[in-house]
Parts: structure tokens; sequence; C-alpha cells
């Protein structure tokens, strides 16, 4: 559930590449983070403003709970208090955060229902602790702000309530999942990403 | 029909990427299987929950016709039975399962239906056998369900009364297909998926 | 208009690699084809039956104006004949033909009525001899069929009738395109899939 | 603002591949500057009627403002003249051009409107300055033409009237946007081509 420091940077690099190459990640959008230690907690996380496209394991920095820089030049992503609390309440071993077209379009679809179910779908299965295909995934969807003091206890909040959720979305914003380590984390992206386009074309088609 | 297993794992390995980048094979889903021995019947086959874009070659499993492991570490994928039961049924070389987001949508949507005709379409002439666009291909869909040993069954007596099909479908779930060897099941995915797309977004459009 | 076989062989691989990554030559679909000499007539063609996506220069053949092989081993494309008709009415030095899922959806959609109309697209300026976006391109559409010298008829007299077409459809399968180079017919396809993209995703929403 | 045009030759050639990657940049369409000095003001661009699939370094030229060859073979673009009015008007140190499907659908339906408002989504913050989703950004759509000295015209009495917008787009055409150095441009492009596919994707459901 915790790494070197090298392996996590170059790990998290090649995420955001991939990612970057779906169009889950255009610009300088999204952050990644992977627990380096956890008492003291130290996380690696990218670094704010860069481009996902060519983000190298240099850019990758290790900070400390309060998202003080303790390796690596730059600043942290104003986000990383929201990877810390995620770690916290679900004792992750990885955050992802992506911005993708279809995930902008269903969070804010179902923003006002604070909410989507997944269900039904065999792709469920690469979630973990997921048996079946007959899994009834509750993703919840918080409003955006840039407000992220009250972001954190929202989402703290909104884990505590649904201490079974695999990810949740920010309205026009986009997805944080999380996993054990960086790489059931990502595949949680992948499935999660999957079945944002297959809801998101039904929704489109009035299926949905 | 049959292979030296190096080969064939190598073949199945850029199989994998290859699906994985068309998004045909996100997360750990899908199996992939070639037939190494048909006497006695010895399958190579990707290993379980295994990431499909990171796939080596030293993933990919030598098993029996029970699913034992005889070569690699690891477990089998839980659908080894469904292989080789394509496998004894059609006399197949290889057996590839893909899970992308047209399948999942079509397969749903002719779950009630119990198949879908795919028709005129000059695609079609990459099925083995196919000589005219002309061709009436009937695609099964079946139930989805996590009982693999009714699922064998099921199977069987879909092929039993589908001689010609080349493939089937599992609803929510994704395409078993086959062919002679590794290079005709693997241009089987892509002549299908093709046409997934083509009538998945007709479906959609409201027009198919 | 015409060029060393090895450098023509390489061009069309390499498009061959690029149309099959776009998902516009999926399985063994489509064929290429180059003008290595006028005066006897010499195609560089791509084998029959071979996968796009791992097509090498090894597998394009040359043929004379009948379609007999005369470097290369394997069988040269069915759809060989209209190549050479094409080369023939157009003075072309390259011929692409590619099956993408747009061009199929359009081509269906467009087949009673003969053809489309492109119009009012700065892309149109891509094509040879186009200056402005107002250009009217009338793309024929002719029905698919399995008789290529009746095909070969068909497309002489589109060509004859409509000489101002920088390419034609066949309805479900795809597009034949040409150039003064196989540079610049690579350059058409990608702007007729481009424009077909456009206009198949207006049609689908029914705007088209 | 201005830089080694090597280096900018390199960057500008880099950014024409992952746009051609993505279908924003087929055939020889769009174009790419970055400012090589401002006093005079000397342009690196990328020469007409290339391949942008196949863009080299030496496939960049040196202009000064009237579009004059100082450095590299070939012609520049016609459009020159409109990168060299946006160097101006914004100060900007790179001007990128790109024609994607979404691109193009999205700037005819928002023709007559003159234009189109972006507000609510998170990525809007990955435009230079722009610190909060609630950011509406307007981007102004003109009508295209193949007279460029009007359109200069045009633009300029557009950039003057819209002093924040970010990018402006042509008409069944597509984007210019502009940015401090190429690669805040660059991400400029991902931005708004992000943005076009969810608003293009809404528009064709009748939601936008």
């Amino acid at each position: 559930m915790s790494g070197d420091f090298a392996t996590l940077a170059l790990a998290l690099a090649d995420s955001a590449a991939a990612f970057h190459r779906r169009g889950w990640m255009l610009g300088t959008s999204g952050n990644l983070s992977a627990v380096v230690s956890r008492d003291p907690l130290r996380l690696a996380i990218t670094r704010s403003g860069v481009d996902k496209g060519a983000l190298t394991p240099a850019q990758v920095l290790e900070v400390d709970e309060a998202g003080k820089v303790l390796r690596g030049e730059g600043k942290a992503s104003d986000e990383t208090s929201l990877h810390v609390e995620i770690v916290r309440k679900r004792g992750a071993g990885s955050v992802l955060h992506t911005h993708s077209v279809w995930g902008t379009i269903l969070s804010d679809a179902h923003a006002k229902a604070g909410g989507l179910t997944l269900e039904g779908y065999e792709m469920l299965k690469g979630l973990a602790g997921v048996r079946t295909h007959a899994h009834r995934e509750w993703l919840p969807v918080l409003a955006n702000t840039q407000d992220y003091g009250a972001l954190v206890n929202e989402i703290a909040g909104t884990l505590d309530r649904q201490p079974e959720a695999h990810g949740l979305m920010l309205a026009g914003h986009g997805l944080y999942t999380w996993g054990r380590d960086a790489a059931e984390a990502k595949r949680h992206v992948e499935i999660l990403e999957f079945l944002f386009e297959v809801r998101g074309r039904l929704l489109l088609a009035g299926r949905g």
C-alpha cells in the first residue's frame, strides 16, 4: 500500500501519458498521487500546471499531509487536500483524478440527483471486491467548487455515508477514484471511464 | 491449427495490447487463448486479473482442458471453460473475448431478441468462408451470468443450434469469437467490433 | 506520377498502418495501389487477405493491367480491376480504398440518391485543384456487388459522367479515392474520411 | 515570449504530430506558428501544403511580418497574415490553428449567433488567467472566406471588441487560439477542442 518514491513517480508518469492519450487528461487537467509512507503520511503527487501529455517522473513531487513540498520543484496541485482526505478515509494507496468528455457530460446530467447508479455490467467486476455484474455501484456526484476546504468536508461526509463507493465525481469536472496501489487505481479509472462512455452514449440517445 | 507455446503467447500479448489501445479490453477485462496441442488439449491463455494494457508473454499460461495450469504462474481465467468448449465445438485454434463500449450497448439492446443479424456489409467478407456482403450473420446474444457451468452448457447448445455463427455475445459483457488460428481470430474481432460500432451508432440514432 | 517499386511499397505499407490505426482498414479490409509504370501499366498493390495492421512492404505485389502478379508472392486483390480502371480514367498515380464506420453509414444512407454533396467546408481545399470552401463536391455512391466486371463498367461510366469527382463510394462498403501520387491520394483519404465523420454525425442527429 | 528558431520548429512539429494523431489536423489542414523575435517581427510557421502527419522541423519556415520567407524552402501558409495580426493584437508568442470534426460542427451551428459561450466547466481553468469553472468564455465565430485581407480586418475588430477571448473560430473551418508561448498555446488547443467535443455532443443530442 506504499512504496519507493522513484517507482511511484514512474508509475504516475506512465498513467498520465496513458490517460492523456485517451483524452482523459488533456491540457494540464487532472492529478495523480500515490502513498510513499503512511506514518508520517507522504504522497507522490503530480506537480501543478504541468502538461499531462509530457509529464516526466521529475515532475512528480513528494508532499506531506499539509501539501508542503518535501522533494521536487514547483507547487503541489491545489487539489492535494482532496487526495489526502481520500487516502485517509479509504486507506487508499493511490488516488487518481481524470477529466474526460463523457465524465463531464455525465456528471453534469446527474448533478441534481447527487449521483448515478452503475449496474448490470460485467465490467463492474474490475472494481476491487466486486464479484458479479449484478453489483449496484452508486457513484456520488458533488457540486463543483473552487473552495477546496469546503470540498474536503463534502468529500469526507460523502465517503462516510457511502462506504462502498469506488469513486466519486465533481459535476462538470471529472472523476476521483482510488485503489490499494497505483495499478488498482489505474484499473478503476479504466473501468469507470469505460462505463461513463457507455452510459453517456445511452443518455444522449435518450435511453439513459 | 495449433502451435509453439512461445509464439502463441507473443501473438496473444500483441493482440491484448492492440485491443487495449482501441478500448476493447480496458482494465483487466477480456481474455485470449490459442491451442497449443489438441490431443491432449492444451491452451495458451491469458492469466486472470492482469492489466491488458501491459500484458507480457510471461503472463500467458498453459492450461489443460480442466483449466489446470501446466506452465506459468498465477490463476487461469474463470472463463477458461468457455474457451475450451468453443475450441471443442468449433475446432477453433484461437478464442478471443473482448469488452467494448459498442459491444456492451448492442448486446444489452438485443438480449431480449436473443441475437442480432448483421447483413449487407462488405466487411462481413472478412469472416472465414464468407464470400459476399449479402451474407446474413446471426450473432447469438446470451444472458450474462456468473455461473460458468451453466454458461458452458448454454454456449454448447447455442453453437449446436447455430453452426454457422462466427461469434456470440454475452449481454452487457462482450464478444466471444474464434478462428482457425490467432490471426484469423484477431481478424474476426476487428470485423465484428467494426460492425458493432456501425450498428450501435445506428441503434442510438433510432435507425437500428 | 509513377515511381520506384520499393519506395511505393513502403509508402503503401505506411498508409495501411496509418489507416488501420484510425479504424479505416480493420481486418483485411481495403486495398491500396500506386503506379510503377504507365507503358506498360504496372501497379504496386496490396496482397489479398493480408492483415492491414501488420502489412509489410514485402506484402505489396507488382501486377500488370490484367492483375497478373509479376513480383511478390500471393494473389492480387479481387478489386485490382477497379484500381486499373481508375488509373486509366483519371491518370491517377495512386488509388486508395478504405472501409470506415462513417463511410459505411453514410454510403448506405445516400445509396438511393446515388451520391452526396459536400459543400462549404474549408477542409475541401485539401482536394487537388480546389481553391475555396464554397466548392461543391458531388461524391457518387454506387450499389455494392461482388460482380467486379459489372462494377468496373459502372465505375467507368460514373467517372465519365462526373469528371470533377475526387472519389466515389460503394454502399455499405467504403471509399475509393486517388491522387497524382501516393501522398496526394493519402491526403484525399484523410480529407474525405474527415468529412464523412462530420456529415455522418449530422445525419444521425437528424441534421444531415 | 520568443525563442530560438530550431527549438520552436521542433515544438511546432511535435504539436503537428500530436494534433494529427487526434484528427485535429488531417491532410494538410491547419497551421502553427511561434514568435522568433518581436522587433523586427519574425515567425516560425509551418510550410503551406505539407502533410501534417509527417511534418518535420525542416518544413517550418521563418517569415517576416509580410509573410516573406527568410529561412527554409517553400511557401508560407496563405493564412500567415492572420497569425501576424493575432500576434500583434494579443502579444501572443504562438498561434495555433486546428480543424477538428467537433470544431467544424460547432462553428457551423453557432455561425449565425456569431459565437458561443463556454461556462461552468472545470476545464476552463486551463485557459491563461482563468481561476474558476464559473468563468464565462465567449468564443467568437466568424464567417469563413477566402479573402484573407478582409478576414484580417474582421479578426482585428473582433479581438478589439473581445479583449478577453482566448480563441476564435471560423465557421465550417476551425479554431484559432494562442498563448504566451508554444506550450501555452498547445494547452489552449487541448482545452478548447475538449470543450468543443463536450458541447458538440450535447448539441447533436438536442441538449446544447
